[in-house]
């Protein structure tokens, strides 16, 4: 009698519950927000929870010192991990043993040579399931996948371990990781820590929610269409989607594997730019470009950051908005996001001008037609293979009975593609041209998605994220706000643009988005790290969101 | 009654042909190398000649200064393309009028401005009829393709136009570009100017032969498997392979267009290191990131073009080298090349390693099939929308009848790639922990061709240089020396690898390839066109061959 598909899930649940040691076992919450559950649990000491509320920053420079302990900073994580899955449902594998024992060898290391093995040293990292860790399972989801113990890492694992960060748990993303909620048939769906009614995004969401309710300081995403910046927005963090070939992708696990037309990329998501440049600048010194063939060999720039800052501190940047792609207009605490960043930039003496989005509509076609490529092949093979029903999502989005596109159809996809993102640049640059001699357009701000932290089941439009997948720019997540049902009343009277913007109009209900984060994206053109970073955190700043403990 | 694809072929050709003004005409000539009629053919002046045979460093400096006139410099090299033209058959388009126009606006802003428009100012550029020049018909040898005019220029040639750069000649291809000799059903072949017997190689063969007698002074080429190394190879000159990324392919003509899985590349031939670089730096200067978006944002890295001249000066370099790949040994004359760049660098205290060909025989397996991966389909409606016939070397190569791959097989193939490439960096990584703590493998030294300049419809193998191109790393050929009957002569009991090496083998003959030219190609990591320049400039100084006037 062959093993139903449930039963494997049931297992694996079993296996994760397992993992929590019964001392952090806590009972089911009954409220929405789960946020001061881990101050109050009793579980963390009043040193651990000041660990696990202090920087990335802070933190590597107390271990670096022998001020903090790898073992105590990694059990203080753990613990809080421990609580954030009970409380969301994020964990698709916990491992504190495993982490307790790498943070003892650092600790081990630091006694006997009085130094840090590296920039992380002693810094627990969490990851999305689609990295791959010596001894551990990867199933990112699928229940086919389950039982797949990997007997190596992945490249960015390899680096981050050689820079010192120690790994206790891999987190939870939607089947396929195709879209911006996470559901699965593994364990559920993994819910917002501030108000389990809300999404904590996706594909990186359990990496969003892990963040959010820190149980981790850094997580490692991916994106292809928004999955570490729409996790990022809906959990009031910093995220960063590198431009494809910054970071090493190399032997993540992955759906669709070899689709090269439009690139899933790996970023940091955490509380503040700084952490964010320091997962960065920790990567690019181990040259990932030794390892990973995809890898640019360009290191961390920091004459680029220090021109970028300079520039920002004396007033002097130029930079594009926009708050509607065409497509879809936001909800109204989205725009009133937008608002507030380009007033509290204009108000600091930077040159804000409106931005037209260049045919967004093809892009997200054409995007949307990239995903679908294969006539949603590969997914469908890794979902049935196990007798899994696809999640309602992907129903929507994948259809099985698409066609596959030819290979003369791909290379002309790849011709208009090129072609869209030389008109994007002949646009960047006729702005230029328009803010006079030697002027340049340095960033532009845009909403990431049309809604605050979204309720279940309601994401419809990719387009703010997706099209920057396709143009292949640099973007950071800076959070704004959050909704407020006083100020971000319905839009009466809203005559729609078409009917997926009059679906999305419809959705928004200010009660049930009160004090649902909202964030914007700093757009910065192709393998602009540095300077998109840079201007994203002094715009973090000017708000007053620079960390928020 | 329709056009018959050789009347519209003849009428091409009567067009080349009136292009040439009747004072520059002369009678064919009967011997097999053409090298020394330019200088004896009476129509250059003696300061004309002086022009041709300069640098191209030399040039601009002259015409920076107002020592030389814009106008001077390309009429010079007009009449010596008309003569390379009547010589070798290397021209597609060949537009004096325009050029010297061109050249005259040039030199009134020189006038007016007391200052060159840019790096270039004035230097003649030949160009391979792959790129758009406004006003002008490209072709690429395709029938069906002629009385193609442009309305607008590729980005490298406005790229170049801006630098100054003047256009005057576009040079022959093979059919479909996917070979390495140059025939093609507009004006049939192009030979080499050393002896007309032998190809001038391909696919940027008209490059070769007009730079090789010096009909121009910089090529520009393209690669997608030896395509600018195997002309520059061919014709004793230097080329330079470029990762991609680096140079703007943006609007190119192709074959193929839209293929991404290989991509050809862009890059210039010369008759030294010093004008590459040259072509390099002018051309980063106009940042082309800002026009293509497939360019990645790196500068000319002067720092690294010192540090590696330093490193080279005192013989610190670490060279690796092979002399066969393991599928086909390369002739005499080449294994000569090879040993003597080594012992030539070993005399200078540099370390030579040898280096085992990692898995060469899978990737050529692997870049064949990317080369045939839509079953030709692309080439074939070129071919057939005029009724021409394929050429003798397509025939062979790519077949009408074999299948085209299907995405999901296509998604494999990138996946193999990224792992072969990946599998590749861990050998480089490897030798340089057998070199010990910090020390770093400098660059490959190889073989581009298994043959000198080769004999008409002989080439039978790429491998050599299209494993490069799987590979992106960046190549730049080294002219070594010239096979010589009286030391090169044939092995005798050969025990071939296979049965394509039997036949390479038995092609070797002493005296049909006595003088013909041999270079060896200096393979550097990805994306490291400053180091691998460097080092090929300084192993082109140690041989004697830094130009060759």
């Amino acid at each position: 009698m062959s093993t139903t598909w449930e039963h494997l899930a049931a297992e694996k649940r079993g296996r994760i519950d397992k993992s929590i040691p019964s001392e952090w076992k806590i009972s089911k919450p009954t409220q929405a927000s789960v946020m001061d559950v881990p101050a109050n649990s009793g579980i963390l000491s009043a040193e651990e929870l000041k660990i696990t509320e202090s920087t990335a920053t802070d933190l590597v420079n107390k271990l670096a010192k022998g001020e903090l302990k790898a073992v105590d900073v990694t059990l203080a994580f753990c613990k809080r991990a421990a609580l954030a899955h009970q409380l969301v449902n994020c964990a698709l594998e916990f491992f504190p043993e495993a982490a307790l024992a790498q943070a003892k060898e650092l600790d081990e290391y630091f006694e006997k040579n009085k130094k840090p093995v590296g920039p992380l040293h002693g810094l627990p990292i969490s990851l999305k399931d689609q990295a791959r860790v010596k001894g551990i399972e990867t199933s990112m989801g699928y229940i086919d996948w389950i039982g797949k113990y990997e007997t190596s890492d992945s490249v960015i694992v390899t680096l981050l371990r050689k820079a010192g960060a120690v790994f206790y748990v891999k987190t939870s993303v939607p089947q396929t990781l195709m879209v911006c909620e996470t559901v699965n048939n593994v364990i559920g769906r993994t819910v917002n820590p501030r108000n389990n009614n809300w999404s904590c995004g996706g594909s990186s969401g359990g990496e969003g929610a892990i963040i959010g309710i820190r149980g981790g300081v850094i997580g490692v995403g991916t994106d292809i269409g928004g999955s570490i910046r729409v996790p990022s927005a809906f959990n009031f963090l910093y995220g960063i989607r590198p431009s494809h070939g910054r970071l090493p992708y190399a032997r993540l696990a992955n759906s669709m594997e070899g689709q090269e037309t439009v690139h899933s990329v790996v970023g940091p998501i955490a509380h503040s730019a700084a952490d964010l440049r320091l997962f960065l600048t920790s990567v690019l010194r181990e040259e990932p470009w030794s390892y990973d063939p995809k890898v640019i060999p360009i290191p961390w720039r920091s004459q680029e950051e220090e021109e970028t800052k300079k520039k920002f501190k004396s007033g002097g940047m130029n930079l594009g908005f926009f708050n509607c792609d065409g497509n879809v207009l936001p909800h109204p605490p989205v725009l009133r996001a937008v608002d507030t960043v380009v007033s509290t930039l204009e108000k600091n003496g930077h040159n804000i001008i409106p931005w037209t989005p260049y045919k967004h509509d093809f892009a997200v076609n054409m995007i949307n037609g990239i995903y679908a490529a294969d006539g949603s092949t590969d997914v469908y093979r890794d979902i049935n293979a196990s007798g899994e029903p696809a999640i309602p999502n992907i129903k929507d989005l994948l259809n099985p009975n698409n066609p596959k596109i030819d290979l003369n159809e791909l290379w002309d996809v790849h011709l208009q593609k090129w072609a869209y993102q030389s008109e994007y640049l002949s646009q960047w640059r006729l702005a230029e041209e328009q803010l006079g001699a030697d002027k340049t357009l340095d960033a532009i701000i845009a909403p990431i998605t049309p809604t605050a932290a979204i309720r279940h089941n309601r994401f419809k439009y990719y387009g703010y994220a997706s099209v920057v997948n396709l143009l292949d720019f640099t973007s950071v997540v800076v959070p704004v706000t959050f909704a407020d049902k006083k100020v971000d009343t319905k839009k009466e009277e809203y005559e729609p643009l078409n009917e997926l913007d009059k679906e999305v109009q419809e959705e928004y209900d200010p009660e049930a988005y009160h004090g649902a984060p909202v964030a914007v994206q700093v757009i910065g053109r192709r393998l602009s790290e540095e300077k998109t970073l840079t201007i994203a955190e002094e715009v973090g700043r000017l708000l007053g969101n620079v960390v928020t403990p």
